[in-house]
C-alpha cells in the first residue's frame, strides 16, 4: 500500500476539492490509502453519500489553515496545528509515502524542506513544473521559492528531472537543457557559463546543450534546467502570454457578426487545444530532494486534478525515485 | 536636418528592405536627411525609378558585412569597413544624430559601446524593447547583451526607459515596474531585493513596485526594468509562445470541416488581433544610454518597419533626449 497524505485545506476549492479528489483517487487505484489533513468537521460532510473503500481513508484533524498571502516560513513555525505541518511531520516520520497539497506554494517549499528534510547529498530541493509544450510535456526545473542557485545546484536538479522524466512520465533516455538565451556554448549570464561544461561532462545525463528559451514551448528538451527566479519568469510569462492571448482571441471573435458566427464554429477545436497546453493532466508539481515526495498542484485545482496528483505518487514510490536519486547523486560526488 | 544613417546591408531581406525604408522614411518626413551605409553597387539598383527628395539621400560606401552568426566582438574590431563600423563612426564623428540598424544584434549593441560611446554619467547602456500588451506598449529595459547587471544600472535603465516613454511614445507620467516573480518588496532574488529600495526612494521617477511577471502581457506598468538576462527570457518567451499558439490554434482550426469553415470567418478579427501584438508598428528597440541614438530593427524588418525606425529618431533628437538622460543621471548623482 501506498500512502499518500492530502492537505485537505489547501487550495481556492478546499476542502471540497481535495475530499472529492481522494475519493476519485481512492476509486481508481487499489493500490493507495489516503490521510486526510484538516478540519475533520469541514471534511466529513463532503464525504457522506460517497462510495469508497472506507478502510483506506483517515482524516488526521489539523485545526489551523495556513493561507496563500502569509510569509511561508513564520507560518510553518508558528502554525503547528495547520494541515500542511501535521501532513508534513507524518511525512518525515515515515507515516506516508507522499504529500500532497494546492496550498500555499511558499508554505508547501518551506514545510517541505525545514520538516520533511533533504534526501542525503541533496543540496538544495527544487520544484519541477511540468510545462505542455507542442511535442509534449517538459520539465522545468527549478521553479520553486529558493533563487540565485549555483552550478553545482543545477547539475543536481537536471540529475533529478532527468530520473523523474524517465520514471514518472516514462520519457525514454530524456534530453536535458541548460535554459538560456542563446544556444552557443558561450552565451548567457555567470551561472549558465560556468554550469555549461559542469553539464557537458556529467556522466550519465544526455545533455544536448543551451535550450534557446524562444524554442521552449516548441519543446526542444525533456528536461530544462534552470534557477528559480529565471523558472518562475519562465512559467509566468507562459501563463500570461496565453492568458492575454486567449482574452485578446475571444474579444476579437466577439467584435463582428461574422467572427462571433466563426467562434462558435471554432469553439471546440479551441477547447481540445487549449486543454493540450493545460500542465494539470501531468498531476502536480513535484518537489525533488526531499525526504518524502511532496508535490504542489495549483491552487485552482479541483476534484480532477487533485486525483491526477495523487495518482502521480504511485509511480514515484513504486519506481522508488528517492532511492534513484540518492545513488544519481552519489556517483556525481565520485 | 535630423540625419539618420541606415545600416543598408542588415537584416533578412537586406538592402533591399532598407533603402525603401529610406525612400518612405524620406517621402513621409521633410525633417531627415538620410545616409545609407553598404555596398554601393549593390544598394542603387533599388533606388533607380523611386520618386523622392536626392539632395536629402547620400550613401556612404563600405564593403564589408557583418553576419548574424559572427562573434560581435571580433566582428566590430575586424572589419573595419563594414556597414554597421562605418555608421557608427559617423555617428561618433557627430556626422548623423541617429544609426539604424536591422542587422546582428551584438555587433549593434557591442559596435554601439565601443564605437559611439556612453553619455557622460552612463554606467551601463541598455536596449529597450517595446512589448505590446493588453493595455498598449510597455517598455522592457534591458534587453541587451551585458547580463548580470547591478542594482545602481537598473536606477538608470528605469530613467532612460521612462524619459523615452514620456517623449518619444508620449505616454504621460509613465509608471516604472521592478519586473519579479511576486508582487511584494520582499520577493526575487538579490538583485531586485537590493534594486527595490533604490527604486522606491529614487526621485523623479513614478515606482508602483515590483511587475510580477505574469501580469506583463496585460500592460502592468510603462515601463518594466530587469537585468539583461531576465529581459531577454521575457522577449524569448512572448514570441515562443505566441508563436507556438498561434500556430497550434491554426492547426486546431484546420483539423476539422467545421473548423475550417470557423476559421475563414475569424481570420479577420484574429489578423487584426496579431497587429496589436506586433510591436513593429512602434519602430525598433533603442539602445539608450549612448552618444548618439542606436536603433535596432527586427531581422525580418520590411520596408514600413525599417521607415518605422527611422521615423522614431526624429522625436528622440527634437526633444534632445540624450540631454534629458545626461540631466536625470546627474541629478540622480546628486
Amino acid at each position: 500500500m501506498i500512502r499518500i497524505i492530502i492537505d485537505a485545506m489547501g487550495g481556492d476549492n478546499a476542502p471540497r476539492s481535495n475530499v472529492e479528489g481522494a475519493v476519485l483517487a481512492l476509486q481508481e487505484s487499489s493500490e493507495i490509502e489516503i490521510i486526510l489533513t484538516g478540519r475533520e468537521r469541514e471534511i466529513t460532510p463532503f464525504l457522506s453519500g460517497k462510495e469508497y473503500d472506507k478502510a483506506r481513508l483517515t482524516i488526521v484533524n489539523a485545526e489551523e489553515v495556513i493561507e496563500t498571502g502569509e510569509p511561508p516560513a513564520a507560518a510553518i513555525r508558528q502554525k503547528k496545528d495547520s494541515s500542511i505541518v501535521v501532513g508534513m511531520r507524518m511525512l518525515k516520520e515515515g507515516s506516508a509515502d507522499a504529500f500532497v497539497s494546492c496550498g500555499s506554494t511558499g508554505a508547501v517549499l518551506v514545510g517541505g524542506q525545514l520538516i520533511a528534510g533533504r534526501l542525503p547529498g541533496v543540496r538544495r530541493p527544487a520544484l519541477a513544473v511540468v510545462m505542455p509544450t507542442q511535442k509534449g510535456p517538459t520539465l522545468l526545473i527549478d521553479c520553486g521559492a529558493n533563487v540565485d542557485a549555483k552550478p553545482e545546484n543545477l547539475v543536481q536538479f537536471a540529475h533529478m528531472g532527468a530520473l523523474y522524466m524517465k520514471y514518472i512520465l516514462k520519457v525514454d533516455d530524456p534530453t536535458v537543457g541548460l535554459v538560456n538565451i542563446g544556444t552557443e556554448e558561450e552565451k548567457g549570464n555567470a551561472l549558465t557559463r560556468e554550469t555549461y561544461p559542469l553539464l557537458k561532462n556529467e556522466p550519465g545525463l544526455r545533455f544536448i546543450g543551451n535550450a534557446e528559451v524562444r524554442d521552449l514551448p516548441a519543446g526542444v528538451c525533456d528536461v530544462a534546467v534552470c534557477e528559480a527566479f529565471t523558472g518562475n519568469v519562465i512559467t509566468k510569462m507562459y501563463e500570461g502570454v496565453a492568458k492575454s492571448l486567449f482574452s485578446e482571441i475571444k474579444g476579437a471573435m466577439m467584435s463582428t457578426t461574422r467572427g462571433k458566427l466563426g467562434g462558435l464554429l471554432v469553439k471546440p477545436s479551441l477547447k481540445k487545444l487549449l486543454k493540450t497546453f493545460d500542465g494539470s493532466e501531468f498531476g502536480g508539481a513535484p518537489l525533488l530532494g526531499l525526504s518524502g515526495l511532496v508535490v504542489k498542484a495549483h491552487g485552482n485545482s479541483e476534484a480532477v486534478q487533485v486525483k491526477n496528483a495523487v495518482l502521480q505518487c504511485i509511480g514515484f514510490k513504486k519506481n522508488d525515485l528517492s532511492d534513484k536519486i540518492v545513488s544519481a547523486l552519489k556517483k556525481e560526488e565520485e
